[in-house]
């Protein structure tokens, strides 16, 4: 190795991020000016990928949790050949370009987690080294190592900081997942001034709590991060983190370790001053000095053969483990099968009177049987959430052939474990927990939903009639908090036919998650003239009933338990001609043609009643302003459920008055 | 001491509890069945307080993180003489009583903190102990040692695996807070089973690495739990943590140390058993023997004559000091000065056109001057949010004396210790970060409303228009999910005069959290016929500018920056007779009486258009279904700001054109 070459190409990724910042006006060249030296032997040295073929199955993964630090990704992703141009650089944070002010997944080639919220890509990518591990266990045979990638990270002491990160390094360390190797930029620098104003702890000893390999290094030293980055490969029962002691804006005159570097651009001034300390050109900005493309593409070309070893593998593999190979397709498709919602309609047909909780954990294991990338577990909730699958084990240390996953009292780690197993390209992951602490992982939901992931979020004991555990366990603004998120589908279902039609729409939403919002308590089943009348839940929402000869004077509109309790209440209004309308999700009824949502909500019909005991928030759009809203717009309280019911005026009787007296206009 | 009524004493602690979870056929056994031994210890011979006076500020506070442990504390506060009876602990988790599933603040005499989402009492404690050191820096005086309070909280095993709990402990033994101690019980087991499924933490070597003092100890042995508390509260420049270990339904014949025992009543067989096994009487069930009463309010009893001291102690500060007297009754009192608003749109009048953000920061000032317990900080965001308060310092390792917190990159922390400064009863404290990460805090924003705390949120970068940091960072369903919180007050000012209103109203919200949201971008103020029509913020909504004659065929509703682009785009727009309603808060607005809030939105005028950067959800309810919503329902983009605004439609000129169409009904 050329020894002046090799320090060349360090700095072109260093001098491509700080042009690239500055054109831009706008950036973090912290983090890029001082993590250039590890992340530059991680990329030459050890990283298993393919520029060509940016999905192949088995590449190592790079996670930049740091994601500010994002025109360190770019750079490399440029110099080392994947789809991403010297005019994408130049295009750094403008409409449109390939090079957004963080990482993107699904927009960047090369780019393996949507990261910006510090900790999100730190427990992301326990996810993505957990599916490698699930995946061995369950492909690899004798002959045919099909999966064994390792994922590494760069983490800054934000991630670290944030408490998803102790969820989820917990986790790791609890699982021995011997596949990561964590590499934590020890910048010491952050937005707010030095890491000293705010934070002492001793990362190294926290990490060893947690069960992991640990090593310090100078983060400049690349001879240091090779060996340490062997090291950690070498320890296979734990996860690895490197402490690279660095130095942001390193060779910056005066903003070396200032805090001034974290987040803004150095300026012109500073820039040249950099070029001329490091004897850069001055001009032209974006120079790639000779050797250097030839430097960073020696690895990605040598590891061709193996890219093309893998899949001649994999070739082999089907003609030896016909079935395995076709339930790997099938993982890898992701596809549902054509009669699923008829399959999962049948298995609810079978049920006894339940909660929807319970009909969920039944249906759930249909939808196993389906789809074998259908994997997951609560946090410390499975009894609660029904949510254990049955036929098989639960991931445990040294063991990950299961699909039970056991996540511990650790939301917002699930919820990022859950992201990374999806990201990993194999899985449908899910995450269960009570339905108020979703607050605590609506971190990691928003990324799913912004990512398009195919995560699902199983949250039970979706309202006050959870009874006893009181106002701090019961959702109130929940559900319009979730309905208002982009590419979240939130589904709450009425009974065991609507929650299997849940569990069919949370599987074909293959381009986002589902939320899926289910009951602590019994739900009988809605009387309908006939049970495929609970296919329209499928659509969002679908007429349960309606006045004899079909001319309603009022539409009730109710979702999840309380479409039960509105059929009862009509029974006792005599007079009064209603239609009764089940909504369980109000995205999938937006996504239906005009005219299917005219005809179950007919615009004549201008009398309506919400019955949802939740906030009332938003329901205008279907009631209008002046619609009856039977809901609950205060925090909920402690006592059995049937009290509950009947404070909050949740009583069919009461139920009954109110629409009653409403119709009359009293 | 008597041995045999000491054990007696303590199987009292816990056969209530038994008793009680058995009557309400609900609750969990499991923590009361296991912390009896320490938390005798703690409330016999460490903690100091008055059962009569439950508000003493300088008595020491015990705050039970683990909520769902609950009857372990109302058994105590029974016990030990607080006014909860034993009528009271028979109608456990029933509708109306003193003593609900989880610890409610405000509800229960003696509690401290509202729990039950986990880890929120640990980082409220932490708040509340760095409440003590900030008061004892600004008012303790040679020979006045008014606040020395200590903070004991019963953590448990879920606390600690929850990620907040690693912000608040990092963010504690960073600043060395001498004043805690803390006990964990360790007892193994949770709702899925013995916590080895999930988490082999070594928790004392965790606790080391964030600096704090360790002790572990059987969690049975009262003499040791007395050495070790003593110990902890000796050291003085560290928080303490001591492991407890403990084991659950202690004595429960067949249940001890299971899971079944953690969340679930024993049952009459394996209650009977142990009864039998403690030589309980098997009736009446909620026994306290005979002595029992007087050992466990010997410690009060004899705490009085320190409390009556205490504030004789307060009476002569008042003469020695009556300036720091005067402030520190202001702070107690909490009141703010009548003509508060008038000062604030004085010092907004003065400011050159800035963001939001910028006009916040500066009448924050004005604000610390007129509130001495204002105090807070922002999650390492200080100089994006602008809230660093000048003429004063920052807390710091054993200098309690600043009203500035540097927070660290902990949101949830941040949420939990701003709770815990508030819930101490001095201080009107705030927590600041980007509106995006309201996400990661929601947890603590939740139980601030729920308890009804003076906690100030203040969300910056309240929009896209943040610009290039892109989609990760860009709110959009953020306003939704925060307005539909009951108890919630959620303000987004236009302009400085209208931040001004916001921190009026901020400060006069005495029972609720208010939330701020402030932009990045400059906010030029609005064209008013007279500056005082600002004002009309206090109401949450206003009309800015009628159509000449005030006969307005359209009411254009807008908010934040959004205001001024509203206005603009009428300027453009000949011949459309517009009102313009300025509305920075819906539930200041929903507040307001009914002809208030029809004279600034007429019935009459039912064409509405919504313009607001974020999601129309919700907006039906002043827009009406049918009403322009010029919002933004997707996740938005990185480009600079100019860019996204014509990308999205807010430039005056494409407001200006779908109002006409609308108007012109196109």
């Amino acid at each position: 190795m050329n020894r002046n070459l090799e320090q060349t190409a360090v700095d072109t990724i260093k001098m491509l991020s700080v042009d690239a910042i500055e054109k831009a006006k706008s950036g973090h060249p912290g983090l890029p000016t001082g993590a250039m030296d590890y992340a530059y032997v991680v990329w030459t040295k050890f990283l298993r990928f393919n520029p060509k073929d940016p999905a192949w199955p088995n590449r190592d993964r790079f996670v930049l949790s740091a994601g500010h630090g994002c025109m360190l990704l770019y750079s490399l992703l440029h110099l080392t050949g994947y789809g991403v141009s010297l005019e994408d650089l130049k295009e750094f944070r403008q409409a449109g370009s390939l090079t957004p002010g963080h990482p993107e997944f699904g927009h960047t080639p090369g780019v393996e987690a949507t990261t910006g919220p510090l900790g999100q890509g730190f427990a992301n990518g326990i996810g993505i080294a957990l599916a490698s591990k699930m995946m061995a266990a369950r492909f690899n045979r004798p002959g045919f190592d099909l999966f064994d990638y390792t994922v590494y990270a760069l983490v800054s002491d934000g991630d670290l900081m944030e408490g998803i990160s102790h969820e989820a390094a917990s986790f790791a360390g609890h699982l021995g997942l011997g596949n990561i190797v964590y590499l934590f930029d020890d910048n010491r620098i952050s937005i707010g001034g030095s890491t000293d104003i705010t934070c002492t702890d001793d990362a190294a000893r926290r990490f060893e709590a947690y069960g992991w390999h640990v090593q310090s290094i100078d983060g400049h030293d690349r001879a240091a991060a090779e060996k340490a980055i062997a090291s950690a490969r070498a320890v296979t029962d734990r996860p690895s983190i490197i402490v690279c002691r660095t130095h942001i804006a390193k060779d910056a005159p005066t903003k070396h370790d200032t805090p001034g570097a974290h987040g803004e651009p150095l300026g012109a001034e500073e820039t040249a001053a950099m070029k001329k300390a490091l004897g850069w050109p001055a001009e032209p900005a974006f120079f790639v000095p000779d050797g250097v493309y030839d430097l960073f593409r020696a690895r990605p070309k040598s590891l061709e053969a193996e890219h093309v070893a893998w899949n001649e593998l994999l070739s082999r593999y089907r003609q030896a483990h016909p079935e395995l190979a076709a339930e790997l397709d099938a993982m890898l498709e992701g596809r549902a099968p054509a009669d699923l919602a008829d399959r999962l309609l049948e298995t609810a047909g079978a049920l006894d009177a339940d909660a929807t909780r319970g009909y969920g954990g039944k249906i759930m294991q249909t939808v196993a049987d389906l789809m074998p990338g259908l994997v997951g577990g609560s946090a410390d909730l499975e009894p609660s959430t029904k949510t254990l699958l049955k036929d098989t084990t639960s991931v445990a240390t040294g063991d990950f052939a299961g699909r039970n996953i056991h996540f511990g009292i650790r939301e917002h780690g699930m919820g990022g474990v859950v992201n990374g197993l999806a990201y990993s390209g194999f899985f449908i992951p899910y995450g269960a927990t009570f339905m108020v602490f979703s607050d605590y992982m609506r971190g990691s939901v928003r990324v799913s939903a912004l990512s398009g992931l195919r995560s699902i979020w199983i949250w039970t004991h979706d309202s006050i009639f959870l009874g006893e555990d009181g106002p701090t366990h019961e959702p109130i603004e929940h559900l319009a908090s979730l309905r208002a998120m982009p590419n979240l589908s939130v589904i709450r279902p009425a009974d065991a036919a609507e929650t299997a039609m849940a569990w069919a729409a949370a599987i074909q939403n293959t381009d986002r998650p589902t939320a899926l919002l289910l009951s602590r308590q019994k739900a009988p089943s809605l009387d309908l003239d006939d049970p495929a009348m609970a296919k329209g839940a499928l659509k969002g929402a679908y007429v349960v009933q309606d006045a004899p000869g079909g001319q309603s004077d009022v539409i009730v509109i109710a979702t999840g338990t309380e479409v039960r309790f509105a059929q009862d209440a009509l029974k006792m209004l005599d007079g009064v001609k209603a239609r009764l309308v089940s909504m369980p999700s109000w995205d999938l009824f937006e996504r239906q043609p005009k005219e299917y949502r005219d005809s179950v909500l007919p615009p004549g019909i201008t009398k309506r009643v919400v019955v949802e005991a939740a906030s009332p928030f938003g329901w205008e759009r279907y009631a209008g302003a002046d619609g009856l809203m039977i809901c609950i717009d205060r925090f909920g309280a402690s006592a059995p459920m049937k009290d509950l019911q009947k404070q909050f005026g949740f009583l069919p009787e009461q139920i009954a008055g109110r629409i009653g007296e409403y119709v009359r206009g009293a």
